[in-house]
């Protein structure tokens, strides 16, 4: 399988696209790693360098995880791999190993710590270098009723984009 | 000149090259509109909506009418428009009416009651849905250093993308 680092907004379309459905998978964690959907995010520039932000619950082990080491990676999955992205998306690392459980590869990132999953097209290898939160003042009613009736507001991890990999 | 809806993230790839360079024109205000460069920029999927996040200095006018009105529009120009880009970006709005310096025409909104840029091949309807802001704690010391010397930390702003209209 050949990785090749590809240009930074070339894969935005499908990257866009696959996280508004199935999904995509966001990975963090070294020493004991974790896999969980995520359905939000946001790609672009900021401080003169390539971002992309995510949405964690202070609830979620991945959060546990960002905290401890600030690496993680995006990918991408196919619309084939829509069962896979339901399971980390319905159940917590603190209780299994997502991993196995879908037959993902975590294989060793090329420029972090952190790994991603062979069997997804497309990945991100970011390092976070801000990381902010939800303000629920302002926010629509309808948003607050809807991901906020018990709390857990997001916080915000920026992480700088270090590499956007195909894996063929 | 026609006015086409296209598909959300059809132009996102020329929306982030556009933003890189030249920069990208962010129209804001009604009564007394204003347009001002970003070179930054988020876009992606919050809250199940898409959204696109800007970054605006308090000290900047284009803040004061982003707190009047929650509406504003992302214009992106051409290659060509560099000189108009710049002229945009160095330039306050409080001391002159940068649409005549220019040459650009302020067309009404098709979503929103902020105009947009007639000149500009793509722009965004946007209607702003949360605010935070930049967290000085834990940002890296260079990008401190280079962007926020004087502090004058970004607020930012997420705006709901109501229309990516395209002109012919």
């Amino acid at each position: 399988m050949e990785i090749e680092n590809i240009d930074l907004f070339k894969g935005i379309t499908e990257t866009l696209t696959r996280l508004n459905d199935p999904g995509a998978l966001l990975v963090a964690g070294v020493q004991r790693p974790n896999v969980m959907t995520i359905g939000w995010a946001t790609i672009g520039i900021i401080w003169g360098m390539p971002i992309c932000v995510i949405y964690v619950r202070p609830s979620r082990f991945t959060h546990s995880l960002l905290e401890k080491h600030a690496e993680f990676t995006v990918n991408i999955p196919t619309v084939e791999q829509a069962a896979e992205v339901m399971v980390c998306g319905t159940k917590s690392g603190r209780e299994m190993d997502k991993f196995a459980e879908c037959k993902f590869t975590l294989e060793p990132g090329k420029k972090i710590d952190v790994g991603h999953i062979k069997e997804c097209p497309i990945y991100y290898e970011c390092r976070t270098v801000h990381k902010n939160a939800v303000v629920p003042d302002g926010l629509p009613h309808n948003v607050r009723q809807t991901y906020y009736a018990s709390g857990d507001y997001h916080d915000i991890y920026y992480g700088e984009i270090l590499g956007v990999f195909r894996n063929e």
